[in-house]
């Protein structure tokens, strides 16, 4: 750093003494940099100390071709968090968020990693179990507004939870694994459920921007006793997979398994693929559900998605070969008065999420998604998305077919 | 800057090549700097990327003067918010902000600004609606503890909405105009409200601490469907007018329209005139509401308040003609031991509202309100209010004519 | 500094002029440092601004070995704050803190101190009112994850509150008085409450880790008026008090006085004693409310613990003479890879908490706990609480005898 050479420099001419000069060098360990990558972080000269304070704000607005039942048009703060992230002491990091969309405030995140015997991790705290891919990709980076069908089989019940867990990850491949408790927040009567998670991803190829992605994720999980609302009569333990068309203002949710009782346990299996030639991708996961039942029969939901994605300014999706994720796209040239426009990106995804099985008749909903975006620079951007409910077939809303028009002003800072 | 210098004076006498001198320039360029006009900024050394986090607590007191019914008196924090804000990418500002004296946290501002086109200025995101002056003044500058009953037509409706504003200034006028969904957190069963909002503010004369202000306002809103609290038989689109007595904390509002069933839109207009000699200032807005409804009746409420303020240690109130507003007063010496006092500051108001008209009986309530502040910096600031209900004309609080005496601490930092 | 040596040698050998030094002196001033003692600070070269953003996160983990009833196991963030604080204007600081962990984010502390007068200070705002040691000391630093039942004799009634309190300290004493309302939040139809507390500690040994520690507290309060949760019939100003096991997970308080009726004051009265030898310590309170109402008997309640705690690794619990608390435990060496291992602790606890006297039943209930605690470094602590409920006497929790096996993560930066 040129500010070093500059000590050196003046020491080796005597402007400044030896010692004098050993104090300004320990000085600028401490001494504060911006770092202006990914918003702003404020680091000590040595990066042993650092804090970012962050805000995620997604400002939606959705039209609905009405089918048979009226849906409500509007606009709502689809996520509205406040985060302060950093690292102390050299080797550990932390994140805490919280998220105002919601009625009342809920934490998101809230932990620490310990890095000191990279490429091993350590995390600790409330955080999102390792299980598919589009699930934990960050909510500022998803293709779309909504992500897939799948998302919603596995966020209902464990979006985030409170665990611990072991990470790393080498030159082309990631693997991580943890126990988890119950999502802090959820109502509990009884005593509360916990599980494990662990997901591996593969990259046979990758080099720069050519990609072949492969993963395998596995949740295990034991429901909190006696959970079920039933306000009389016996209690039981519960379980509910249910799913919004893939857009958030609506009130309705068109598959729904109701309250599943007497549940014993339940487990969660997906595998990915995923490919990338420079600013093309195709990105697609199955996911299904085992509900293991006492008395009732034992139920199997299955759901999966696949989709394109083609950014027209030619940038690629940064793959994390660490996590085994995408992030969101970093435009080439940002959108400034006479120097550039940001980068576009077209999108299309079909998506299946079938909540049916044996004596439970949740429906199967079907949706094609068309997108466009558009990144004005690594913290602004604007989405349009146009998702058509192909089919509903069985449960409330049997035969529903609606579209969405839905926008989204997102600022990531 | 003496730093620039100093660079350049080492690289004309050859301590440092003209190489290293370049760098140590850019690595200025991203240094940290610390900014106090306003709080606690810190800015990169070109300015290109900031960020404040910033605090507004105003704890309140208020004892009442009971006249008929029985007020209770109590402490509250009237406003507590918490607030991110800065630069970034040189063009573009943010602000997020969060409500926390509301019984569930709430998003107050969400927005970004890209200057780029200065003068003109375009803001997306949640914001305030570009009407009325004093509306628009600062939560932390108005006057009085509580705005004058004018602002309890619009608040209760679009204090803050999503949005997209058009905003210019020149030398001694500005303009803002835009379009605005429905606030965020509203209920809603049915599609959501909409609506335009314009603002042009003019000053004839300008001179220092001179000034003679003209202002215009106009909002125009459909409300939304279905929105009535009927929990049996039709619903209705709504809206509804109300106020409390330019007191907080007490839970009664004596001037109340109820729900207006069946309504079409809603239009208000505004008026603003100020002028300040130095210390003094007079400052009085004009609001009318237009309801157009079907079968019932169309209705018309209006309201108007005039103040008169005197800075008794001498300063002016700032005037920020680029949006018309007033801000708070910076005393000219801080209270510090041995240095200073603050600023001490005077005021009086009147005010009316009027929600009668045709079948509705909202009652009609004029006040007349005292006020001393007592600034000690720019970021504390001690009230003390005394108001007087003069008169409540219809309505259910008909004859009501209690006073209160109430008192703020204000830290906002 | 070695930084403002480096100028004045520049300007001796006449490489600046001695204007550019004074510049660049006076830039020093406001130019940012960080420090990193307690969390990430960030301040001004001559101190007088400053900001610092924290977290603090406790993750609880609690396991019920059930007597009679059934308590229900589980997770739950004990405490999930974020916080701003600092210093403005040399002579202020100022402290905002949410509590996110409760179903609405609420305030915990918002206030400003003025410090011109040292050791004279001024706090105005919401904060804790001057009483019991345990009480006073920081939510991250007590030595039990819970503290002794008496903390629940005093914290529901009056935790925190806006007021306004006086303070001083010698090199062997501290004292602090104030006026307080009634807490922000609390539900309220009368006039509120309000109240006065005060505290003074005296060590009549403190050499170093070796201490005797003497306090006295006391506590007057006027309930708020007609707070009675009878819907029908005659309000009542009531007051009650109450308390968990010292475990929080649990939905159950063991001992509970019910709303105690017709109050018309109740006065709280508490003494300490601790002593600490290096590693080793005693710390004892006992504290005693008086309940006087008007028709029904007047009622007193007395609670005490008594804790030893010795720190395995040799550390001393700081103890802040200013404040007469103690502090965490930092430790000697910080756990990092190939370096150390952090702090161990272990602690024993005897408490009791008598509610039931004259016509009230609410229970006498006798703990012990063991404690293990790890302080990786200062910022992250894990412990491991067994708390045994020896009896419970009286109440409607008669006889019973559970225990209680808890952990927790602390992250407080």
């Amino acid at each position: 750093r040129a500010a070093d050479e500059l000590l050196e420099t003046l020491a080796q001419k005597g402007v400044i003494s030896m010692e004098d000069y050993e104090k300004l060098k320990a000085q600028r360990k401490t001494a504060p940099t911006v770092i202006t990558d990914d918003g702003f972080r404020i680091a000590t000269g040595d990066g042993g100390w650092s804090v970012q304070v962050g805000a995620l704000q997604q400002l939606d607005l959705a039209a609905y071709k009405d089918d048979k039942i009226d849906l409500a048009d509007g606009t709502e703060m689809r996520r509205s968090r406040l985060s302060a992230a950093g690292t102390f002491l050299k080797d550990w990091q932390y994140r805490v968020e919280y998220e105002f969309a919601t009625s009342s405030a809920a934490l998101t995140d809230a932990y620490v990693t310990y890095n000191a015997y990279k490429p091993v991790l350590v995390t600790l705290g409330q955080f999102k179990p390792p299980f598919g891919m589009e699930a934990l990709s960050q909510d500022k980076s998803a293709t779309f507004m909504e992500r897939a069908l799948p998302f919603y089989l596995v966020s209902p019940v464990v979006v985030r939870a409170p665990g611990a867990m072991l990470s790393s990850s080498g030159t082309n491949w990631s693997a991580a694994g943890g126990i988890f408790g119950e999502p802090i927040g959820n109502a509990q009567s009884g005593d509360e459920g916990y599980g494990a998670a662990a997901r591996m991803s593969f990259a046979p190829l990758f080099t720069g921007s050519r990609i072949v992605h492969l993963g395998l994720s596995g949740q295990w999980r034991d429901p909190t006793q006696d959970n079920s609302s039933n306000t009389t009569g016996q209690k039981f333990d519960t379980v509910r997979f249910r799913a919004k068309p893939e857009s958030n203002i609506l009130a309705q949710r068109f598959v729904d398994t109701g309250e599943l009782t007497d549940v014993k346990r339940y487990t969660f299996a997906g595998v990915e693929f995923a490919a990338q030639v420079d600013a093309l991708s195709l990105q697609s996961e199955y996911q299904q559900v085992s509900v293991k039942r006492g008395a009732p029969a034992n139920l199997d939901f299955d759901t999966w998605y696949a989709q394109l994605a083609y950014t027209l300014t030619g940038e690629a999706r940064p793959y994390r070969v660490d996590r085994g994720v995408f992030e969101g796209i970093k435009p080439a040239k940002n959108f400034a008065r006479g120097a550039g426009w940001g980068a576009f990106e077209v999108a299309a995804r079909i998506s299946e999420l079938d909540l049916t099985d044996g004596p439970v008749n949740g429906g199967r909903e079907r949706n094609a998604t068309a997108a466009v975006s558009w990144y004005l620079n690594p913290f602004l951007r604007v989405s349009a998305n146009y998702v058509k409910v192909l089919d509903v077939k069985g449960g409330a809303f049997d035969g529903e077919e609606p579209s969405v028009w839905q926008m989204r002003l997102q600022i990531a800072i």
